[in-house]
């Protein structure tokens, strides 16, 4: 048994548990226990019992026990529009969505459709997302209010959109957004340049620049389509997304969306600046974007995790069909079954992603010290019987079916497979109710 | 409203309801009512409310109401071994579960591995299999306890097994199965010879004759592997599998499993003989067998329905994860997210594999006068809000978290996620108790 000490009170004690850690050598414990301390942070693992003095016990009867999904890229807010545009192209989809944006998104708007989504991710077992959206102040205040971790930050992209501000204000608005202390897991130290086809080089330099002054991380869309590819070349003399943002100082340990069409150069770069790649297999397939190179990014030891994208093009905010579509499209192209084998794809939902988001020393695996951010599986799921190495079932077998019990920062979010922080019915009938006016907005047009 | 008339008291109602028909018109009732007569069969269909005096009344509360899926390929029993043999290809594979199957299979054994596949394919909406796998009575129980539609009959091939009969005694004891009355779906009229590559032409010319006296219906792998196309050209004379069923008379209306490796001739030889293809995505790309020629098949008038696999090579049996891998994939390797719009999917997994069946005219749709399989939606699952066209819906965002009703020929027997007819601890305790036997016959080797 691994613990540390505490004065006060446990918070929580999961016993009975096959722990998937995650850990640096994939540790599983077959029967143990995890007990969080009073401070949210597991507090001790271990073998069978483990002393505790919590309140609060449960009792996973057998089933796995791992660290919360990381959804690494989406658009939380994006729910409103689900459905919209599907079997077009990204380019089709975009048109047809972008007016309807416009039209619709109000902060109540917006703050419906993110609360709509953190429902749909919790249940789902994803305890932390990467947000890319409009007026990211509505995310926050879902976050503080559903207790799933949203990270997020200023949008910059050439389109008047529903935050229609000259792009002076709208970098003076992003300074003012950073200069904001952030929490310990940063959450709000995000600036996220669309891409390289909707902002020219003089206004990527400027979101660098205010980046390096307040440390921000970078969360950047950026080889995703051939047409954008072309769209950079014309626009940035024939350079590729991913020389420009080298050339624009954006680089840096950025989060990279999508990372589809990249030359042997482009990834080498990715690696020497320590830059994450966010595979989206349901939106790059669905929309027939392309194929992401993980194997050769892999190789190059370029951090890849894992995203949904946006509710729109996905249609969801389901991290285990991503799950599903990196690993067994990645050994279909490679004509080869023993690729990206299961504990990776287990790596790529879960540490990939609080690496991509530099916040891995707090989450991402389960070990004494991190905060608790832990799934329960459903132990009586017939899907997951029998289960003879539980990185295999996790990769192969396991839907948002099976998400039984959630816990982000030690506490409990989703129990018995029902909400506890989000009123369902109220969120459900917010959402429904914009809906006319999501159809009004594309029949007008 | 459609209707017929009925003297006796209806068995079940259900209201509110958005039902999807997967008629020819791909109709869609945005609220509607259907009525299950006292016989099991859909009385009566239509908008709004529909006269009835069912003792039984289901409000779908606006959810999706469709067809019950239907599993076009599958080896139930294989549930046993979920998991045993991951990263790696099928030739690997086979050689590492078919020993296991021998020592552990036991008619004791199959019917617990079946009962668990019927509980997981009942809970995730699947209400017809297809199924091929030893010891086949066992599922013919497991099918009058269950209530879920099993298809199946004798397999065959080179090969000891669990059932070690000489060809002779094994084509006598196929001939009495046959000789069993059938019931109007004619559930035992089928045989399964394995493969052409596991069988001889003199064997397979037996089989043919056999099912030929019997009208029986023929269940076969076809063009799975490119090891297989190879060891059927060195058997069989350079000629591809379906040359070789064709020349023995096996390929008329035939379920052929897989059709990945086929050529334009032998494209062109399915459709003459309406054979149809099960394409079954999850195992295909898992073990890098191949991508099927879906969009060709199609074009040429084929017949395609999905199917799971067995879960040792899925590793489940979920449909809605073959509905997700099928359009995504399609859609990628043509470079085109217009191929494979959401109904025609949705065609692939209810209708097209009644089709493939043969029993068309009685399930597979929403239709007045058709056996009332059929599954409820969650009205209530964040994910599927908002949901603008049903079918994309299904196609894009259900998984088997959504699935709330189960009605098989009229019975409920999946009830707010709750199996009525499958004693769920019983089943778990008997395959997990099977899991140590599992095991040690992997390792013994």
């Amino acid at each position: 048994m691994t613990s540390v000490n505490s004065a006060e009170q446990d918070l929580l004690a999961i016993v009975n548990a096959q722990i998937v850690t995650v850990d640096v050598s994939g540790t599983v414990i077959a029967n143990g226990s995890l007990v969080v301390g009073s401070n949210g942070a597991i507090r001790a693992l271990g073998k069978g019992s483990v002393p505790h003095d919590a309140l609060e016990t449960i009792d996973a009867r057998g089933a796995i026990v791992m660290p919360g999904l990381i959804n690494a890229h989406t658009h939380l807010g994006m729910t409103l529009f689900r459905g919209l545009g599907d079997d077009m192209s990204l380019e089709d989809f975009l048109a047809r969505l972008m007016p309807a944006e416009c039209k619709v998104l109000s902060p109540e708007a917006v703050h419906a459709g993110t609360e709509l989504a953190a429902l749909e991710s919790l249940l789902g077992g994803i305890t932390t997302s990467l947000d890319m959206y409009y007026l990211p102040e509505a995310a926050l205040a879902v976050a503080m209010s559903s207790g799933m971790r949203i990270q997020t930050g200023p949008n910059f992209l050439e389109s008047d959109g529903p935050e229609p501000l000259p792009f002076n204000e709208r970098l003076a608005w992003a300074e003012k957004w950073l200069a904001v202390p952030r929490d310990s897991a940063g959450s709000t130290g995000w600036l996220a340049p669309h891409s390289t086809y909707l902002l020219g080089e003089d206004h990527l330099r400027q979101i660098a620049d205010l980046a390096s002054r307040y440390e921000a991380r970078i969360n950047v869309h950026a080889a995703e389509t051939v047409g954008e590819m072309q769209a950079v070349a014309a626009r940035h003399g024939g350079r590729t997304p991913i020389q420009v943002l080298s050339d624009t100082n954006l680089l840096r340990r950025a989060v990279l969306a999508h990372g589809i069409h990249l030359s042997d150069a482009d990834i080498a770069l990715i690696a020497a600046n320590n830059a994450s790649v966010v595979h989206c297999p349901a939106s790059n397939f669905k929309l027939a974007s392309g194929v992401a190179r993980i194997l050769d990014l892999q190789r190059l030891g370029v951090n890849v995790a894992l995203g949904t994208d946006g509710p729109a093009s996905g249609n969801d905010l389901d991290l285990w069909i991503a799950i599903r579509l990196a690993g067994y499209m990645q050994k279909m192209m490679a004509h080869d079954p023993t690729v990206l084998p299961a504990l990776e794809i287990v790596r790529m939902a879960t540490i990939n992603g609080a690496r991509a988001l530099q916040i891995d020393h707090l989450i991402g695996s389960l070990e004494v010290g991190k905060r608790a951010d832990l799934i329960v599986l459903d132990a009586d799921s017939p899907s997951l019987v029998p289960s003879f190495d539980p990185h295999v079932t996790i990769a192969t077998a396991v839907t948002r079916a099976d998400v039984c019990h959630v816990i982000v920062d030690g506490r409990v979010v989703v129990k018995n497979h029902m909400p506890l922080t989000i009123d369902r019915q109220s969120v459900l009938s917010a959402v429904r109710a914009l809906g006319a006016d999501v159809l009004a907005s594309v029949n007008s047009r």
